[in-house]
């Protein structure tokens, strides 16, 4: 039952295993590699919410390969007999480095490191960069819409439009990560301790011969779960007057109706008029739940209408990032030692923004004094930072632009999470990681995570950083633009 | 190993399981009812390609519910001991009709029906529809990218941008369905027997002093299969002069080299230049590979400019469906039986194309004198085609257009998969799917299967199911419009 159970040591390209063989032909596998994952600033997104880590150090601890395996690649892959034998004891022996998950990150910094045997950090790179991509984006998306929605709760609708299995079951995961309060997904509410959520389809209702007698039905058997999905006829002249006469006869029992659900139609207008309809029936108790094809845009848009909606359920909206339906994430080599010599490397490229940051690095988060982020900094990784001093931050290509702090705390967001190939940080629950999502979400003013127009954060790069980087573009371009 | 080892029997909307307690409890569990799965005309999709029936025939065989499930359920989905106790022995035993995977199939008709006892069509509906709209999505996604591509062959590289594992991996097979002829995803192919692709990252170059070096360790590890990547650097300053000098070297030791890969900058200018670069230099048979951010518009577009480009591999738009992330799929009631009586159910909608097709349906798909595919028609179960007499082909709505053939055949396009619960159909091979779709796609004439503006193929309904579905909505709106 556990995800845990599945071997997925084979989900890699061709091509990483290709590398690996090249690199065994030439003794070159042990040499120790630096890898970071970062996602570039892509039009939707100005922040993220890092997710996945638990599902990757799965993968990382259960990394095996069998004997069918090893047949298979000895069939298929062109790799050469000497090296398909060390893939029988294959482990991963690496170091990894996370952000937690939960964690607000930005464009253009690492929220991942991996620092290992080169072939070893080759072979991990698609699963890493599946794994954290996909939840990431949706933990994301989870956080706007939930940033729309303001108080009323979110829940995951979307398993029927997910893209496969795994999409549905992992996706509802990332989605409490950003901010839904449960799912309707039954297996990701067992796998991961979500509240499952859920009453009624237009199917049940259309098994009755009237509306009346389905809702009746169903309030006899859930007198205390009574959410009655009022649109499959004509919501405003069958579906809530049919409601509250049921919800009369509940009351008239003692019980308590928890309200209705809207699932198409104009969401404003038909809530509006539900609400009062309800109202002046004596339910105000009574909730407004909302589904059909939402977002955070169509949410915004509901609020500015003055719709009287009490919770939400999002769909395939959510569970595909409809509007971006992947976050680019990249896993690129940022040293390489080299007759144990630790050298930088760096990925050269016309677009600066697509040039990467060389060298072994940390990732420092700046609070001002009261405590607000400020700016997150990109440092080598033995830099140290004198909190006793005043710090400067200056701006990752534009270094005229710089600030000087004086009152700060700083926070060391990447955090071992693999050393030597052991796992040594203990994974929080799902609705810990969600918790501390909501404090980090209180650490940053709304303008860096509003869902138009966002202020950008600052992402610096520490004074050593950016003379290494400035140095390595100088060897490799020497002048010579293309 | 296998993908069917998993148990998603619990997989489901927490509202499938809620309704099924209440149909327990009223005893109408077991009243047969026909749901349809079908997806609606969206901007993006004039057409799909049906895929994942292999997947759902592996779900809907491994349902079973373990002690530990059940023991969930009673403690967080609200349901009552009696109706858990039956979930122990739970089976799926009913009918399921499908089209074949491959086959061409087109908005509003039902590509795949379950008629069931009522509580079991409810449970799986979410799993079908996951995997269902998910595949197809997919297959189709690839289908458009083959078409722009011509007899270029394209490979699915996108497994570090799907959404989550599954996503790679089924992704990377519904690729196969509609047209890619190989994947990156090393587990894919072993899954499937899917020819697996790919040679080096950026990271084996930069792993090297030079690219010169990078490029002679690779020939000579694999003298056979050397495509080389050449923009790390500079493409044509640097990246195909050095691929020249090693293609000059392995041809001198007798072999043959296989070609470059472009992966970032102008495809259709850098392919131009680097092609007139290998002729010139006597490698006219090296081919030039491409990859970098291609969907099916792009493809089309570095056509138009002349890109000589041999072969494709596509990521991200593809594993993603970028464009339209989502295929839409549904399942609706169409037969309920109520005291042994099948009653045809409808659901009604403001909207004209909402309206479902009520009835336990099949689905024909009728060629004309030469053999192509003309219309298609959705016909009550019951119905039979003489094909000895005329055959009068009607819109489903707007009735006047209608066209009578005399000279046809037709085909039945949904085909027993389950019957009382027993797989019935013997699941092609991959190859044998995609060979099936190729075979497809020559029975439509191109206009239907563009990828710009596409001509609308017929999709018919007979007269009997016409006028039955004309009477169900005259009685549940009685001319009371909203």
């Amino acid at each position: 039952m556990k995800g845990s159970s599945r071997n997925l040591s084979l989900m890699t390209d061709l091509y990483e295993l290709t590398m690996m063989n090249g690199y065994h032909a030439l003794g070159t596998s042990e040499r120790t590699a630096v890898f970071d994952v970062f996602f570039r600033h892509a039009g939707q997104i100005s922040y993220a919410v890092a997710a996945g880590l638990e599902q990757v150090a799965e993968y990382i601890q259960n990394l095996h390969f069998d004997d069918d395996d090893i047949e298979y690649l000895g069939r298929e892959a062109g790799l050469t007999e000497d090296f398909l034998r060390t893939l029988k004891d294959f482990k991963f022996t690496g170091d990894i480095y996370s952000v937690p998950e939960g964690t607000i990150v930005f464009p253009n910094e690492p929220i991942l490191v991996v620092r290992a045997p080169l072939s070893q950090a080759q072979l991990i790179e698609p699963a890493i960069l599946n794994i954290i991509n996909h939840q990431t984006l949706i933990a994301t998306k989870a956080s706007k819409v939930k940033m729309s929605a303001g108080r009323a709760a979110v829940s995951e609708f979307g398993l029927r439009r997910a893209q496969g299995p795994d999409a549905g079951i992992y996706g509802a995961r990332a989605s409490v990560i950003g901010g839904c309060s449960g799912t309707s997904n039954v297996l990701s509410g067992r796998l991961f301790d979500i509240p499952i959520k859920g009453t009624m389809a237009h199917s049940w209702i259309m098994s009755f011969d009237s509306e009346l007698e389905a809702f009746r039905k169903f309030a006899e058997i859930y007198p205390d779960n009574t959410l009655l999905l009022v649109d499959t006829y004509d919501t405003l002249r069958s579906g809530v007057p049919n409601a509250i006469k049921v919800f009369d006869e509940l009351k008239a029992r003692g019980k308590k109706p928890i309200g209705i659900r809207l699932d198409s139609g104009d969401l404003a207008y038909l809530s509006k008029k539900a609400r009062k309809m309800l109202d002046d029936a004596g339910h105000n108790d009574a909730i407004i739940f909302a589904s059909c094809d939402l977002d955070e845009f169509v949410i915004s848009s509901l609020n500015e209408q003055g719709a009287r909606i009490d919770a939400y359920g999002v769909g395939t909206r959510l569970i595909t990032s409809e509007n971006m339906p992947s976050l680019g994430g990249v896993y690129k080599l940022s040293e390489l030692t080299e007759n144990g010599v630790r050298v930088p490397k760096i990925k050269i490229s016309d677009t600066q923004e697509k040039i990467t940051n060389p060298g072994f690095k940390t990732l420092y988060r700046v609070y001002d004094g009261d405590g607000m982020a400020f700016a997150d900094l990109i440092a080598l990784n033995d830099e140290k930072i004198d909190t006793t001093k005043p710090l400067k931050l200056t701006h990752p290509t534009m270094r005229w632009k710089s600030t000087i702090l004086e009152n700060y705390t700083v926070r060391k967001l990447l955090e071992p999470v693999f050393e030597k190939g052991k796992l040594v940080r203990k994974m929080p629950k799902l609705s810990e990681i969600a918790e501390y999502n909501r404090k980090e979400k209180g650490t940053f003013w709304d303008e860096y995570l509003r869902n138009v127009n966002p202020e950008i954060f600052k992402v610096d790069l520490s004074d050593d950083l950016y003379e290494l980087k400035s140095k390595l573009i100088a060897e490799h371009t020497g002048g010579n633009r293309k």
